[in-house]
């Protein structure tokens, strides 16, 4: 119980709820982290936050929390799509992560149907705004404990 | 409140639970079910379950609940990769969708990574197992609420 | 003269003049049925017509007009991008067909541009609208008789 | 009433009849034009017809019209397949126009599968020979009247 | 010993005989199960025979065959070339399969090169016709045997 | 100083002003060529114009300036996109050329980002209307002054 | 009757048994042979066995059949994926041919999926292993039979 | 005997021995023509030159040519690359074609290895520089001769 | 009046003038600066620089701008062929922006003819050296003008 | 004067005249020997023969050909689709080489329109019989001669 | 004589040893370290280690070394297959780079099959764990001694 | 200690030196194998070399090696790119294999980045000439010893 999730925000997301609000809604990336931490309550876990738009700096930070955390929510914005070395990143951690995609990515340009950070997720919430990243908590923490149990 | 959603599984999940279990796990579609019927209380909604092999079938229920839901969770199966008619489906009605994959098939062959019906949903949950559908039930139904809200 | 023309309707056709209007009209398929059948009586041939969201019916429909009618008028709606089946089953009919799209197939998704079933029909008109069914009636007409005639 | 349709004809339509009969059929330009005549007359309209090997030529001939015609029937030809500025011309221009090929296209080479201009018309009747241009001149009718009704 | 088959016959294996018969000769499906019978009765086997012109009911016979048969032949048709689910029907079953093509394939178009069921089947007999059926039921019923064997 | 520079039109810039005035302005060509005679008077240099819906129009065009001109601005229009005649033309012209477009290509359909004539100029102005043959005009003379200085 | 059949076996096949016997089997080519003469005897006709690492020896092999043999086998190993030049020498030959492959290689890496020599042959046995020659054998003897016949 | 030769130029080859003589040569067109019709002489044929920069000339020159020669001698230039119209139009003409490219096109960039006019040829000479001309002239008065003998 | 642009530019621009000068000319970042400050002074803005070799720092530069700047010069180098994180920050910018390379990157490696960034700028300026800020200035300013006066 | 000029003939040809005369034609190998003798004799010139199925023997023959002769014609059959390693070996060698094809290369299967020779070849002539060997000789022995000149 | 090497170490490296140590092996990059000084001071030379999972500060640090170092080794990581940004970093370098992969990318995903730094290195040495860091030092001391003494 | 080590290289290599000396350098392959034996002198193993021209050669000695060596290092020149048949010969061969090409194939044609071969060795050297030879010894042998010591 009590688990440390990660929160990992890619480029751009720190602009959120300014940034093509239609596209991405009028939630500000504080308001995602205050509804989260609610969510992480309820869970009895906690979230910590951290958002980038430099691609080294987000596995830096993946790497760092293989120590202190017990698993990863990432939302990699653009770099899901482009980034082999987040990809490696994730591959090499030992802690499970949940991706996240605040637009359904398949309904948008072919540029975005590439996943690459995804394949090595246990699986992804597009589309579904910022309760998406609510969701994918609740899948993380239950995968954590249910990992433990067994 | 208590909005009626209808739950569309497609080809070869009424084998759940003994079909590559290692894959797609060891609970029964009936199993699902209950679990969703759960989560549906909890939510102040209700299920119906529907499974189809064939193709045809699953557009004529979608067809059929605009008149008796208000949403539709789709696990389209393999028919998510190949029907067009299935998305002309969708698109076609009223009602909102939201996709779920047991399985994160962005980790599988090359042929599950082309989305038919995800782009014509409000999004996906993958990879997440049977929870996928609880988190997309309480995903749509927030978005149906958040509709007549509005 | 008095030709018995099959007229085939495949996914989504039956809810024509509901769904997505804007694209595809406000008419029914009661409709086109009507106005096709005004055009028969006018070419002095019958029209029979049939609708499923079922590929393996669509398949089992043009098999049994064999011995039943001379000539086929197909709108495949999105089998005709995804069925060889289909195509199969055209291609080992004794009866010629005319393809018929109620939309400008070329002017929308690059997957409709892809025709599976056109090949194997005698022609195709598409983005003309209902009219288009009359249309492909007086050429599918011209046809049987040209070739009774030689 | 009484409107004035350009049939605008490509690349070596000007030997129809002569040119591979087994595959374009043996009625000349000439006939298709009287052909077109006398059903411009049934429809109570008007056709002029021209003809040229030179993708500008048409392009011209398309530009002039805009004062003096209600609407184009097009047989590109194989400038169909390959040309943008016929394209562009015809995306420019305020006539509705509907393409015509007396082949079936979609039965030949994988080039002739590639349409440019078909996008920017209404629509395309293919494969019905000669009669494919009675075919596009009645839903061109049709469609302008519709437009002047509304 | 006794073992029972279960042949499947995807669409448009019907009309056997009278289809195409230049390209699929002169017997028909009757002619075929007659002949594969008296194969199986030197084999000392059975074999069932289904066939339907509908994908979801070709995933319903193999699914229904766990409980009654020891191993499956598949004729998918054109099925074999675009469906994902019957693939996906065949791996999740415990039934060895051997697929069968009356035609070469591989000599046809290109859209027929791509096999989805013959990954997870044991192996593929094509081109060499009817007596196709009768090789793969003994390739398949020496395989049921050297696994009991084992 | 007081160099020649040829601007070569390609096909449908006739029209500009009055086609797809939302895509290309509401300038004529009539206004561009002023505008550009404007700054040439500026540049101390002289501007000629041509346009032609005749890709072999352009060609003839663009060899007659060698003897005549000292410099080519071409929008090559559609051509750019599709002849390899015009590209061979400049290639084999000693006169160096600036290519124009008057919207962004690249904010386009994808078969206007291939770029035939491009890659055989000097360089590329694109999205930036009327203007960008002013500016194409400026770096054009200075290419032309720089390389007689040197 | 007592037909004399050339059984051609490419590169590498000379090693069958030790080379990775979990994807090949552990039966030797001489063990296959063996068998196969086996089956020859039972079908009253004769089989010649040839093995070459080398591509042009394989062609010269089936070259010098032709006066000294009625019909080929071929398990043209790698070969069957690469070489124009074997499958140009048996569109040449007048001797009917069957391909053999020990494994299945519709389930192999994706370069294995390309046959250049099965179009030519007149079908191919895939993934039944050694016992796919046997069947290979029936169904040449019986196509030579059928020819002889007719 | 005494035939009549039609030797079609395409685009740019009016600046032969001027345009990249690194690429092309340093004789000029009228050089060729000298060349080619001291062949001519030897071989009891003559010849006729024509050359466009235009396609639709191009067109228009081949088929005029029908009535009054007996063979084409094609150097399509550029639109040999591009042009399905000069390909249909060869297709349709009765009169045997030799293609002739001065440079060794495979040698140079990927989209001058995209033929179009060539498979409607009776053979292409390429890479030889003017003398292919004369080789191509030797090859179809040969081919036009061993036709009128047989 | 007196618009304040900021000019951002890429990775490796800091070497300029020592950088493969061949391809790139002689001019360090600093003579582009100086140069693009006195034509910023002839159009009445002032200019701002920024260079930095990493994705991240151009993506934070552009989002800072938002309150302190009114357009954008952007000279990605690489990274407008490889990020899609500093296309989505620019989509999501209120500021209008130009892009420059100082090469003719249609005249190079393939990999360069993909854009990601200029299909969310205004247009591009390229092939033209340094002085393609300046046009881009220039460009660039107008607009701003233009959108104010409008 | 007198050059000796090595023939090398691959896959397949030694049995040209029996190997499918439709296509290929009647000539034996021998007798396209014969008739190229009288026209290198008519050259004075002097031709080697050497044909064999492995693509290491052409290789062989070429290599040792550096000393011997002063120029290929090459025939290489399907290696000149496939082979690599034939391609290198003409480019290391000093030896001129034109490269000939009996059939229309262009005119048959894609996989025929890959040419890998060619490009390290003066130039090809394909689709004009044995006649092609005679025009290629012309055509290398005039290279030689004119290299001689210079 | 004792060259000064930078070794930059491109994301991920910084976990060498821990991370998936099946297919990265279990030496830390210190290991590597300790064992590449070792080799250095054998070829009388010394080295200097970088590491960073930022693009940005390996361009940074490669540019830097331009004044103090006189050869690179690069393990790029994933930036290798998609970083035109260090490719255009390298190319523009004076100094000598050997790039090296610890695994053997050209047996795993086709992603790591497209090399975009490698071509502008002297060459790669790939699967040779650790060890190939020395060799790509042995390697890269000769060339630039090699280089100094012509 | 002493291992044997087989060496063998492909097609053109025995031309080393001679052939295209500004790509392969000077050093002939009996240079090669002279310095090559040194190495091994320090390494205390020995080299065995071979070189055919002939795809079967290599592929027979690479077996025949099975029983008399402990590795191999292979120059499988163009055969790398094209021979599948080799890669399976390697495959199934029990001694491990070190690929070796003197040029940096990455930076040549496409057509060369496609390996076939080095997937199935342990690993690759290209791009460092000769000295590469001796770099895959030091890795083969090295790999050798551990597996014993292991």
């Amino acid at each position: 119980m009590n688990e440390r999730i990660l929160v990992v925000n890619g480029p751009n997301l720190s602009r959120l709820g300014r940034r093509e609000p239609d596209l991405y809604g009028r939630e500000s990336l504080e308001d995602v982290q205050r509804r989260l931490e609610r969510r992480a309550q309820a869970l009895n876990c906690q979230v910590t936050f951290v958002q980038s738009n430099h691609e080294g700096a987000l596995i830096d930070a993946i790497q760092a929390a293989e120590e202190t955390h017990e698993g990863i929510i990432l939302n990699p914005g653009a770099y899901g799509h482009t980034s082999i070395a987040l990809r490696d990143c994730l591959a090499g951690s030992p802690l499970p992560a949940v991706e996240v995609h605040l637009t359904n990515i398949h309904a948008r340009e072919p540029f975005r149907h590439r996943l690459l950070t995804a394949p090595v997720c246990l699986g992804v919430v597009a589309g579904l705004g910022p309760l998406g990243y609510e969701l994918a908590l609740e899948a993380l923490v239950a995968h954590v404990r249910s990992r433990h149990a067994s």
